[in-house]
């Protein structure tokens, strides 16, 4: 199939390649030129501009997006739908917020554009193993893509497929990375515990190995630690500071209005958070309490 | 080699099993008749007391005990150590506390006796796909039974290994089964989120397949997940109760001895013991509360 992609960073770039090694013809858009000139170096036809992109695409045309989520994607579908005609398809690959998917959904619709959110999973990794692709959209237009899907996915028939409407996509991608959040922070808690029983003197890289082959917690990420650990078990060089990047905290917004207790999932983002804070003043404060009432010694700053 | 084993319920007659199929002679005791003859029907050579063991044994004789931690492991051993003659091996393949396996290896070696811990994941698939063993003791004792580890891990070099002294296995085992906690609850709630979403009507067996290929969360729970929605995603006959054997509260107080903060492990261990409250005080002096400040409705009991 023909394929117009906007957004060349990491994960474009990587879904590009695994596209045209399956026999699809790619064009590329990114803002900078060195990255439209690598994209060109590894097969994708450039495009330096969104009107390039649409003219050079045959009818319908197939745009995907694996753009930042908020501005940078609705920026850029401003840009774009008004060189899109009737039946045209953008697929958003990124990891948009399922509501504002919905929306523009709807919007697309309304002008005769048909609009399909991909969830999508794999990170880095993808290029070799494929994505994990969780689908939202219309029927009719999911099995269209599906040359697309078969590609990008792990295997033909497996690793994607349609789970709902517009928007159920990346409302299950956002869910997906709640769960991830809730199973990296047990890990890391667990490995916190091993490592401070110092008398044990348990070797971290012999413990991954050995979980990693018929314990019950035998999965991908514990493939990631085993590798981490080979490196360098003490993280010595690591900052204990950890980003988030919105899915877990739509999660946990979710999770209070669906009326779900969701305290793992919850607490996995607060320590995203914590980790994030110089001092906080919660802290500071309950601190100050155990001073009034018991005379504690609080640690005074020094000056 | 030639082993004695002492318990076999679900985790000891699959071990078993897995020995003598791996060309290793199992003599086996376990309370109940009608168990020590299933043994035998698999091949093992029963014993109908723990002397009829100890003297079919060669020595340095190995004897594995796979019996319910605490009080049972105790009795066991109370009543096994007399039999024993120097050099003899005991290995405690249960989910002892490593507290006690500590103390247990200690005056096992003031008697002259070896004691090995093995922390064993696997479950019920262990059987078919190997065992997960953490193990703690002196390299040499631990060395001897090679062959034995090497039939009842995965693969004869891989998911076993020596982790540190006496306790170490037990210790590494507590701690997976924190991790494994955390784990279950993260898959837990974001299911239930899904589930929850209502409107997009989402195949939960369809979106664990997806995850299984691919995503960054795939691992063999999401398998074991996979099964269950295969079956019946809607859980209407699984009652909301979730037990819990030992492990994941002391992993927490282990958090809490070593100052390590394990929020995540700590919520999954008390959404167990939630599950099992049935109208918890708690949540009663909350509404009455809420009732007193501010003539908050309460929910009266029907009586």
């Amino acid at each position: 199939m023909q394929i117009g992609m906007i957004g060349l960073g990491k994960m474009g770039m990587n879904m590009a390649q695994r596209l045209i090694k399956g026999g699809h013809s790619v064009i590329g858009n990114a803002t900078k030129e060195t990255t439209i000139r690598e994209a060109e170096a590894l097969g994708v036809k450039g495009a330096r501009s969104l009107q390039e992109l649409t003219a050079n695409l045959a009818q319908p045309r197939v745009v995907w997006l694996m753009v930042p989520a908020g501005a940078v994607t609705e920026e850029v579908l401003g840009s774009l739908t008004p060189l899109l005609e009737m039946g045209d398809i953008v697929v958003d690959g990124g990891n948009s917020n399922y509501k504002d998917t919905t929306r523009r959904g709807q919007v697309l619709m309304e002008k005769g554009l048909r609009f399909v959110d991909v969830g999508t999973s794999g990170g880095i990794w993808g290029l070799t193993e494929g994505y994990s692709l969780m689908i939202g959209g219309d029927p009719a237009t999911v099995e269209y893509l599906r040359p697309i899907f078969e590609t990008l996915a792990p295997a033909p028939d497996q690793g994607w497929g349609r789970v709902g409407p517009s928007g159920a996509g990346h409302f299950t991608k956002m869910v997906h990375n709640g769960i991830e959040y809730g199973m990296m922070q047990a890990f890391a808690e667990g490995f916190e515990i091993l490592k401070e029983k110092r008398e044990f003197e348990l070797d971290l890289h012999r413990v991954s190995q050995i979980w990693q082959r018929g314990s019950v917690i035998r999965s991908w990420l514990l493939e990631l630690i085993e590798n981490v650990m080979a490196e360098d078990s003490s993280l010595e060089d690591v900052e204990a500071y950890v980003a988030d990047s919105g899915e877990g905290r739509w999660t946990v917004f979710e999770a209070i209005d669906l009326n779900v207790a969701a305290p793992v999932i919850t607490a996995s983002l607060q320590r995203r958070i914590r980790s994030r804070q110089d001092g906080p003043y919660s802290d500071k404060l309950v601190a100050a309490m155990r001073h009034q009432f018991g005379g504690h010694e609080i640690k005074k700053k020094e000056g």
